[in-house]
């Protein structure tokens, strides 16, 4: 893969480095910056101003219009750095095509191929030894773009900034996960935007899954918000089911994210020989197939922690628990993957993206 | 209506005013500010360090929460200045009680209702002068919260700034407005978050509205997200449709805001003598009756411009006028409804509130 570059972007270094403050055996997700961030502002109809410069905060006015009408849009991917030093992103031109279908749905500009990988490749050099080696071990990427216009106006703005800040992150895990499958809230509507990556389709999850905690449930499993009757998405992960030895998942939709790890783990699993079936699935045919013991597995797929198995769920008062496997196709799948990410296994699929 | 007072409110004044430097009769709705802003702050479980200060940009880190996942509600109310120099607001207790209703709905923090007033009291003071005179003059207030937290993961913050800042506005007119009625997107989900005056509600309204305005609308109605068969609200004003001498509009729901404006005009034109219907209204009805020219009016209801008159329609490509009457219903009650806010006539309902 070969990308133009457009324009030199102006790099800024920071005076001195916060890594040896880090212990990076003991990160918490998303709560530790590198040292430097990158930055681009869109004015007068074009991106402009690429720059990498000590990671500090923004200075808004309080009328800026991310504040007020939600114009927001985010990735998340990682940087992985393999026994021989070299760093590789997974399957980065996914994220940069999705950060444009998101911002297109919400009025904001797309940006340019050659700023996004020039950007990200300059940032990660000069915090290169933040990529900590490892299996497990990687580098959290957060590009996202919000509205910085000022006047509260509800209309599009005029003024972006797209920015790009990094977070070293260990092997995820998000502790024993059991779901509740959504009967009342929702997430997304038909016709609306829940297949972006937008920050406004996060804020409204937050209180239907804490109604769910007080159940025992760490996260929701979102279903069609005209019926709850079929299975979409958990809000930060993609969803699959194993009945017998077929893997399920249903198929994106508008109300669905588009997840990278989502489309890995289907080609993944279908290389290794698994039987995949992407169509709509039905509340109703899972919790059967929990009855009749053909339910195997539940698993989530996202960049965070590749997949996070789910050990049992819940739908209107009643819960399932599901077996205790000793190869699980998570485990085998995420593996697989992981090995591709951590440039420990050939890369038949061409994912890996050299940095 | 009397709030207690339970904490001391900071004031730090302003150096100088700019007030000289905005020309009053020129003014672009949400784009000037006055002098002060109101500030409080979320932490350690608590609302504290309510401050009204000098209007200035925020300064937040690039991990803010508000920036990632959409955890922003605001509130929009108006100051009035009548003859005698005395200043009112319209029903400011529904602001309060609705931005409490949207921060619940998003998990975040309810607001303390002496500091609400206090703090809209303290800073109106202060402002006063920005509140002109004159039927159609007001000062645009904004009260809104964001989450500050920083740190990307996708959880509620803990942190949270609530923030009140004024526009001074003249009689708002929108230009002449018709409307699309949507056949495909969507604005809300039965289940979601539609209700609240979230930012995540206004960004998605964007894009189908760019192309609304390649077919020559200004606006969109929003249509159920399931069938795309009943009307719902305008994403910045609920609606209205006389059908004869009837007022229909439909009923809040957990998709269409409760809007302040949107009870006063039902109750107004209650008051009034004008039938009122609260019912389900169907796209297809409303074609019928613009068919058989029962349709009368549409008119949409919100704070910026009271009522704004929709001039026609617009359903899967075809197009419909509405008829220009001498006394529409729409500028009658317009008139009642801004009688009160500007203390020009009894106020029956005990919707003036005296600062």
């Amino acid at each position: 893969m070969t990308k133009e570059t457009i324009q030199d972007i102006h790099v800024e270094k920071a005076a001195s480095t916060r890594i040896n403050e880090v212990d990076f055996n003991n990160l918490t997700f998303g709560s530790v910056f590198t040292d430097h961030m990158f930055e681009c502002d869109f004015k007068d109809g074009e991106w402009k101003n690429p720059t990498v410069k000590p990671y500090q905060p923004l200075t808004l006015d309080p009328s800026a219009r991310v504040f007020h009408y939600g114009q927001a849009v985010f990735e998340g991917m990682k940087a992985y750095r393999d026994d021989n030093d070299e760093t590789w992103l997974f399957r980065p031109d996914e994220n940069f095509n999705r950060i444009n279908k998101s911002c297109a749905r919400l009025a904001m500009p797309e940006f340019p191929e050659s700023y996004f990988f020039d950007g990200l490749k300059t940032l990660l050099d000069l915090d290169k030894d933040w990529i900590k080696k490892g299996f497990g071990n990687s580098l959290y990427i957060r590009p996202f773009v919000i509205a910085t216009q000022s006047g509260v106006m509800a209309s599009p703005a005029n003024a972006y900034k797209f920015i790009i800040i990094c977070s070293p992150a260990q092997s995820y895990y998000g502790g024993e996960v059991r779901v509740k499958i959504a009967d009342h809230y929702s997430r997304a509507a038909s016709g609306g935007f829940g297949y972006a990556k937008a920050a406004g389709n996060y804020a409204g999850q937050f209180y239907p899954t804490n109604l769910a905690k007080e159940e025992g449930f760490q996260q929701v499993i979102w279903t069609d918000a005209n019926t709850h009757e079929y299975l979409e998405e958990a809000g930060t992960m993609n969803i699959f089911f194993r009945i017998n030895d077929k893997l399920v998942t249903c198929p994106i939709s508008d109300c669905i994210l588009d997840g990278v790890t989502r489309k890995s783990v289907i080609d993944m699993a279908k290389d290794m020989g698994i039987e995949v079936e992407v169509r709509p699935i039905k509340v109703k045919e899972v919790i059967e197939a929990a009855e009749n013991d053909s339910l195997k597995e539940i698993f989530g797929s996202g960049t965070a922690a590749v997949i996070t198995p789910i050990l049992g769920f819940g739908y209107k008062g009643d819960k399932w628990e599901l077996p205790k496997l000793d190869s699980p196709y998570a485990s085998q799948i995420k593996n697989k993957i992981m090995e591709i990410q951590y440039n420990k296994a050939e890369d038949k699929f061409g994912w890996r993206y050299k940095l």
